[in-house]
């Protein structure tokens, strides 16, 4: 019950991408992950967001870097909510990835979290599913909790051990 | 069915957040409005993300300014999605807000949209409620619809008259 | 002999987006001009892009301002020379505009002017129609000439009368 | 029938400036390079902008680092089409060479695309050459098509065997 | 008489941090140092800030990255001086850090140092101590001197050796 | 007991900077204000960082523009902490203000507040001071409740009578 | 002895640049100042750096905004030192045209001074010439005590009377 | 007969402010190197630049990072041209240290190079000095010729063999 669609504007911008469907797989959450590019398959961009919807898709992860157009033209068309993630260029430190994504007009948002953020984008998709699935959201909860305990052990260790010991 | 809560770090950012407000009454969303600062009433902060889930809310739409905290706080404290709305400073353009907002660590993520983009976190809501509910969905189709024909209607007015007259 | 295509995301965007116009009809260009928005009209943005060619028009140029998607997905729809104007946001100085718009990855260019630069995207489309058409090429040379004159005449003047009586 | 003039402002660009050349050469279009410095040898500049008309050449594209001057230069002095390639610095990511490049007043454009984006630059001046050969223009016909069987080729793929295995 | 509090949002910031520890070993005041997260472990952080002060804590250094909310936050709960170090992001450089850190809303002010300036908010926190601890004053004063020293040794050496055999 | 010198570097910051003495007032904190400049009165600058311990001054609010090098003197010639005000340029927003200022080399730290934030700036030089003088301390702990109940009031205000009443 | 030409890209840049010629007469410095367009004028801008020196110019100032050309390229022609002015534009708060013009490449060196910086470019040909007349190297000198003596005297005044009076 | 002073804020900033020694060798220019810090020297700073002018020093030439403080503290009490050279930090590309020094406010200019442009710094003294000696300025003259014909050779040879067999 629930249903993400992960894309990408090229298969360059997998290693990034990948850390949405890692944490996917985590929750136990479906998903399907492909490469959709809005500029070079743009038929392939409009058919994708056009159909997702009845094919069961609930939220749609879409990451893009430079001028990213891909999570903005995939919103215009679909009515699902979509997530965005600005992959880091190489050449402005994916600020232009960022603005690209995030400064929609009226109308048409996306969900943009930070840049290169795959892993939150796919915890956002989670926690968007949550409010329809009790038992994601009992995974969100659990996910959280670990995260609380993994930085309270390393506290702990890091207070006794101290720093220099610590880093060695 | 559906509910939003809408919070904001000064009632300064209620001339830009209101507009998250209009167009939930627009989709005939349930949502409730307050002033909730992270910096100034931190209790009230915790205590209003702690509990959201359990009064029946679904999406937090949180706007701030400058280091603007409250999204990401609220993100931390609730499982629930939260939205974040960067409001323009008078200082750096909104760039500080902006930053502040969408670049969260991993594991807790906030949908993050344009400056200012009040309007957009209310229709994001809509479109996260619409992934449970069928008749949102077809509110945000209508309201899509009706974009797309008030543009095209501007469009054939401005291509009929020109753009002397169209902007007389 | 030559035609254009002047189109813009919003009629908000007409005050910067006539320049163009208005500097073709200085060059006796035909022109169409009219608003598509990729995010509100993606069929009527697509079908312009699609059709351009075969309804004779050589050169496309598409203002937009903040996540400005419609100058690179009408590049990657038509064959013919897109020009990019990047409109002036009134949150981010048009920053976020340019990059929209001039950080197109590789395959897709467009062609990308000054923010708010519609009257020299209006020259830039004169000049590449100019490489079919010498009378155009001619009246580029005309106009450059002038602008010259103009210059040096303001130069004499200001010489002549001294700064303080110039700027009365 | 068509010809295009690369320069670029110092020997240290070519590794950037030849992507522009190879995608002229699967382009089949004729085009000649050579360095030209605004700052270092204005008479060349001067001379190179002047003469290019007469030598048969139809767009010129110019690439410069830093304080870049040498696209808004030559079209200073040129009718011809400019495409400034702005070369990225290693001081401030290409920002510096971006906006000296983009930023031109109004009467002299300069048709820029993305940092680093030399390869763009060569498909823009195959565009531009192809509204007056038809030749051109189905071969970027066919080099989008290629482009778009690519991407959909990798997206079988990747959806195929899965992005782990893929990345392998 | 005189202790510091040093926290961190996450142990990767350790490599950073330490220079703060480091400096008060040097001028031999009493710290603690742990991880404390303000958005994974959003009750450690709150009990942290909300109890420094009657364990004696005089300044509190707080180091974060990317939305930087440690130092804003724990600054909004306690009454002790709070010192905000903006931990170098890989994405945006650190400015992302520094204005989450620095651009604090009226009523509740964090004194933020440089991008990874450990260093510089040690130094800061022994000085803040020392308007109550002559002592300190005093150690603060022979450490400017010693810096001081260095320099001019420095300099001495360069003056005598030349910059060609000073940089072998 | 516990005295605060607020300098600035023109009289021009002074609507600005004024607003550190004010709070200063509020918590009957000693305070002397001037105009001090590092470019201008070199020798001022020197004498006023130089005597201003003796003289019983605790800590230093340094407001300055532009390139503001003011804080970042008097640092490096006091050993009092100095808290530094990027006061907001004409040009560039004070980013160019906040830079000079923050980003001091090791050995000599500015406390530095927002863009603007004078007032912050004296609420730290409170909170400093506040670690020798329980009164102070306890003044800075009412004035967070004050603004607590400020909060609260203009929230349960607006959620009384709804934003659109409250925005009249 | 010591003359100075002052030169600017467009008329709209006199209300800026006309600062550097009221200092120039203040310090009894010869100057003619005129408008010389790099873009719109290549022959007079070309032929005014060609002959700056034998018109016994010793120090050019050069002020532009956005992609602001001019100084670097008179600095490319002529050897007499050149100061740039970046004049403020309207989209990019001046920082195109401070990069433009600041982030020359080696072996053209353009003596940068602030955006709008007309005045403190005024003072820097005055220093310059200075190191050949040492009658204006005093007047520089009295200048310096004169603005030494302002900012005390306003210091004065503000100490006597208090923040509040002054400001009435 | 010209003396040119070269300072820097650490000997760390020595491998780029070489640059300015070895091109000042070149043109046969007399100059001494050291280390000055404004921050951690500050009376050798203030020694420096009150005794340049009689140490005979024409032209000071001052390099620094960050919040770089040293050219405009040194320019703020010599009479002599000072020319800042921005070293490039590595937080933020050397935004910082360029705005540092370039922003001066009115009255104490500093003539501002390129981030990094130590060799472009030292040209430029050398300009400087040209004012007022004909022999330099004749080596000047040279050396642009020599770069101009440097660039001709390279131009020569990349259009003699072709790019592919020049990279090489």
């Amino acid at each position: 019950m629930g249903k993400v669609g992960i894309i990408m504007g090229s298969d360059s911008d997998l290693p990034v991408m990948k850390a949405a469907a890692e944490i996917l797989e985590e929750f136990n959450i479906e998903y399907e992950l492909t490469v959709v590019s809005a500029h070079r398959t743009v038929d392939r961009m409009y058919e994708y967001a056009k159909t997702a919807e009845e094919k069961g898709i609930d939220v749609i992860i879409a990451g893009a870097g430079g001028a990213a157009h891909l999570p903005g033209m995939v919103a215009a068309i679909t009515n699902l909510p979509v997530i965005g993630v600005p992959v880091k260029s190489s050449k402005l430190n994916g600020l232009d990835s960022l603005l690209s994504i995030v400064q929609m007009p009226g109308g048409v948002p996306v969900a943009t979290v930070a840049i290169n953020g795959a892993k939150n984008a796919g915890i956002l998709s989670a926690k968007i599913i949550g409010i329809k699935d009790e038992n994601i959201r009992k995974k969100i909860k659990l996910y959280s909790e670990n995260m609380k305990k993994e930085v309270e052990e390393k506290a702990k260790r890091l207070e006794n051990i101290g720093f220099k010991e610590y880093l060695k």
